[in-house]
């Protein structure tokens, strides 16, 4: 009786029936390897703040971003969708297509008005969003705020993208190296970027924002610039890390999660709001000391071994999520979308969606709904993960000007056994398995059929003025 | 006044003074590598009961074994001496070392009897002690309740050295595959030993143990053969992991730590007992599936690069030890000896140790007394850690036929920038450290001289019989 009275609780009510909707905040570190916090394993970069969101919360061990790039990663993340169905992806083919992996400030496409992103479904629930930090999805009429974010303080794209001279016309050659903008909402505010001062300026910003909508449902997308190449440490931090700039950066980030982490507590929020860190793609290890680890995982960022895509991942909302859990899961961030809405109980976008809800899994300790991950470069599908299984279609190095390699039948991995892709399985002994994920991958290529506009390609002439590059003075 | 106050007290009170002597539990792995534990950053081997010390205790990423080889790491544990000033080392040079690395059925050696060993150091405060599992420091009048421990219940070497048929004489041959025995104190009580009820096993004698010395102080040393190949698990554990037997014999250490916490909770012994968890060397990653990982180390068991000798290591102690701590501090097996004798308050033996007392780091947050850590092969002195760096004057590979190299100046490399010993740093920019390192090396060879005779080497003639080995009925 007993048995059958819980069963009937847990079947009626939904998963955020009674109490107010959870504000969600997520925390995405750009280019964090797997291996880089000291709860996934680093000897020398200890992070308490992030540590205590895996004591307080659920450490995953298999959650991947949706490309091992960031401009496609994030955006997959903000629609649940991959980037070969939401537009950003390259046409181009090898070897062209290494110029166009992400936006560049060249670049005049962006993320495309009729995607619909986190913040555009949250909002049906009264949410009020902000984007702190990166948003590498387009600055041509393409801003966070002109795509579902009430609010932004950042940079456009990555900090290494400061404007070649040949960017400009002629006649600005001297204004032709602003360096990268600082944006209040649409608005230029500093140009270039003083990376030194940054963090703290969104610290202020986003503890800010919190506490403004303490009230109020909220969507808080920290999307920090570390510790993306060039690294850069505000003067609290610089040289406090062993593991040199790299650790500082780090740390600077690990304490600004400690510091929305105590605003939260400080407004008693913490029960009441779901906390997501996590990386956009794997730590760029050909870039030596300034570039991460990837612990025992394979491959790199811009690569489709699991160094390249899989991604510390942690969730936290003390007393909804288990504490102190390392689960092995399947998840995506192209699940947060679904999770999301489900949590703040708002419908989703009605298109197809890539998009699991992570919710039963995270409350109510039900299995994963994930049990595919796609690996893309541009719009070529690498490889399919079905279950413990990882079929490699085809192989190209990140870097390298190798041509991508085709692989028939595929090289198979079991990831479970074998996670960093070490021990290629006999395609004999495992051919129903094979056929199994060659069927998943014939399916699934065919539902991303027809191919939208990319919009990585899409590029002004070089001979023209781009803005914002070649405008010194704030706009 | 009151910060005088509490200097003072801090001053004043010895580590424990007030409080009866606390027991020890120390868990001991075999071969499982920096990498392989899920605290440790393992993605598929999921060690909730390991990972629970960590949560409740302290997470060192920078702790050592004695030497990166089963035999003379225990002997350094032990003892708090280096294997080359115990006996546990070779006097053979390359190539014909590669034989003399451990103990096998045909050694006669053993860990000598002036050799004072952590139990008989603990003895002088009324403690009992139990070896439960892999001994492995000579078995001809050499057993562990020969050397120091009220109980034994284990093995004398590793499950992998079943005897050879040209360990016996010729009329013997027919019995001369008994494998492996099992000792119970000095008593062989099964031969070969049944590996598949093994841990369960030792898991009883763990809890009688406990039990039974619940009123007095005891040091408890759980030496698992796991994860030893050939791998094993009982029928409970077996295919419970998706990382293969490796993971399922994993997963069979942890929840024997899981089953020994428990005890000690039960008898209310938790807050007066010091558990340390740590493994013999790292993991043997030759052995491919079979073996471990080193996580984002260089090398594997054997070797002299971080990956043969670094390993997981955890110290909770609740109310005594601050929990859920990551500490980057340095600190050995060869420590645990002058630990364990502080913190029961008895002496230390009359003779030169390698052992520094990190009861003030545990218990008060000071400074690691350790700064250096010596890499030995057989008797030659590899590398040389100070603080961050590391100093490799001769490198060999673990398991080939290459001869050792020698490097002047040595191939110095920054542990904290670089834990994975990939990008060597300038000499002519290093010099001063060089010197200071290569200082610190030649004093450190001068202190091991003369050497004491080799255990290693002593060996019974191929043609004479060699107990136990070729004795199939218990003795």
């Amino acid at each position: 009786m007993e048995e059958k009275l819980v069963f009937l609780l847990a079947f009626v009510i939904p998963l955020s029936c009674s109490a107010p909707p959870p504000n969600f905040v997520v925390f995405l570190a750009d280019d964090l390897g797997y291996g880089d916090l000291s709860s996934y394993g680093h000897p020398t970069i200890i992070t308490p703040n992030i540590d205590s969101l895996a004591a307080t919360g659920t450490k995953f061990t298999q959650f991947y971003s949706a490309y091992p790039i960031c401009t496609p990663s994030r955006s997959g993340l903000l629609t649940g969708r991959l980037p070969v169905r939401n537009g950003i992806f390259t046409d181009h083919s090898y070897p062209i297509d290494m110029a166009f992996r992400v936006f560049l400030p060249s670049n005049t496409g962006g993320l495309p008005s009729d995607e619909v992103t986190i913040p555009q479904v949250l909002k049906q629930g009264g949410y009020n969003s902000a984007l702190i930090g990166k948003w590498h999805l387009g600055h041509v009429s393409c801003l966070p705020t002109e795509r579902g974010f009430d609010e932004f303080f950042g940079l456009p794209y990555a900090q290494d993208e400061g404007c070649a001279p040949y960017f400009c016309p002629e006649e600005d050659r001297l204004l032709s190296w602003p360096g990268v903008p600082l944006y209040n909402n649409t608005k230029i505010i500093e140009q270039p970027v003083n990376l030194n001062t940054l963090t703290p300026r969104y610290n202020e910003r986003a503890l800010d924002f919190i506490t403004r909508n303490k009230d109020n449902p909220f969507f808080l997308f920290m999307s920090y610039d570390e510790v993306h190449v060039p690294l850069f440490a505000s003067k609290d931090f610089l040289n406090t890390s062993v593991r040199g700039l790299y650790g500082d950066a780090t740390l600077e980030m690990d304490a600004s999660v400690g510091l929305i982490m105590n605003k939260l507590k400080e407004l008693n929020l913490t029960n009441n709001t779901l906390v997501v860190f996590t990386s956009d793609n794997g730590a760029w290890t050909r870039k030596e000391l300034d570039g991460g680890s990837n612990g025992l995982l394979r491959g790199q960022k811009g690569e489709t071994y699991e160094g390249g895509i899989r991604v510390p991942t942690i969730f936290s909302w003390p007393g909804k999520i288990p504490s102190g859990k390392v689960s092995m899961s399947l998840g995506s961030h192209l699940d947060l979308l679904a999770t999301f809405a489900e949590l703040a109980s708002v419908k989703l976008p009605n298109r197809t969606l890539d998009s699991y809800s992570l919710g039963p899994l995270l409350l109510q300790d039900k299995e994963s709904p994930r049990e595919t991950v796609f690996y893309y470069r541009g719009k070529t599908l690498m490889a399919v993960r079905y279950r413990n299984f990882k079929a490699h279609f085809v192989t190209r190095s990140g870097w390298g000007e190798d041509p991508p390699i085709r692989h028939d039948p595929p090289i198979l991995y079991n990831l479970g056994t074998d996670p960093s892709e070490q021990y290629p399985l006999q395609a004999k002994q495992y051919e129903t398995v094979i056929d199994q994920i060659t069927k998943i991958a014939q399916d699934h290529t065919k539902s991303v059929l027809p191919l939208p506009k990319s919009q990585l390609d899409e590029m002004e002439d070089f001979n023209k003025n781009i803005p914002p590059c070649c405008q010194l003075k704030p706009v």
